[in-house]
């Protein structure tokens, strides 16, 4: 089972593993997800960066646990464990600006 | 605080508020964006359908409970009560495709 990539990059939600919190969306194409199924560990694509491994800089691996594909195919979910914090700039999670 | 709707649609996961379920991914503009904001329910964008409204057609209508942002404005977290499945299918989430 893949996502469909033919419309181009797909979205990954990753999702902590242990308390369920959203951590971060980043992108796939067809290399990041066979690198992904093939270390057990989170790749992505972007159009800044090309192919990048989480964790390559900072550390920061995560180990993936689930993978998950939505009804139509064109949305990854990555249930992981983290090594640390998942955004660049040292919060636990990306999703950290709520909007009052 | 709004998403940097720049280079165009903007990913919006939503979560189940009460389970911390992750049950679907959509896209959103600037007028979907404001209606969800507006509304306090979930308002979508795509390619197909256009602008609507989660719920319009089943009747499971998501409010929304949580709103966040990423770190850099590109993805939108809705965390939500949904009054029924999320998934066109049926299914409580459009994630019910494990892979092996």
């Amino acid at each position: 089972m893949r996502p469909d990539f033919s419309k181009g990059l797909v979205p990954a939600v990753v999702q902590a593993e242990d308390t369920g919190k959203v951590l971060m969306v980043a992108y796939m194409d067809e290399v990041a997800w066979d690198k992904t199924r093939a270390t057990g560990r989170a790749w992505f694509q972007s159009r800044e960066r090309g192919l990048w491994e989480k964790g390559a800089t900072s550390g920061n691996f995560m180990e993936v646990v689930e993978v998950r594909l939505d009804c139509d195919f064109d949305a990854v979910l990555l249930r992981v464990r983290a090594a640390g914090p998942a955004c660049h700039t040292g919060a636990e999670s990306c999703f950290f600006n709520e909007v009052g």
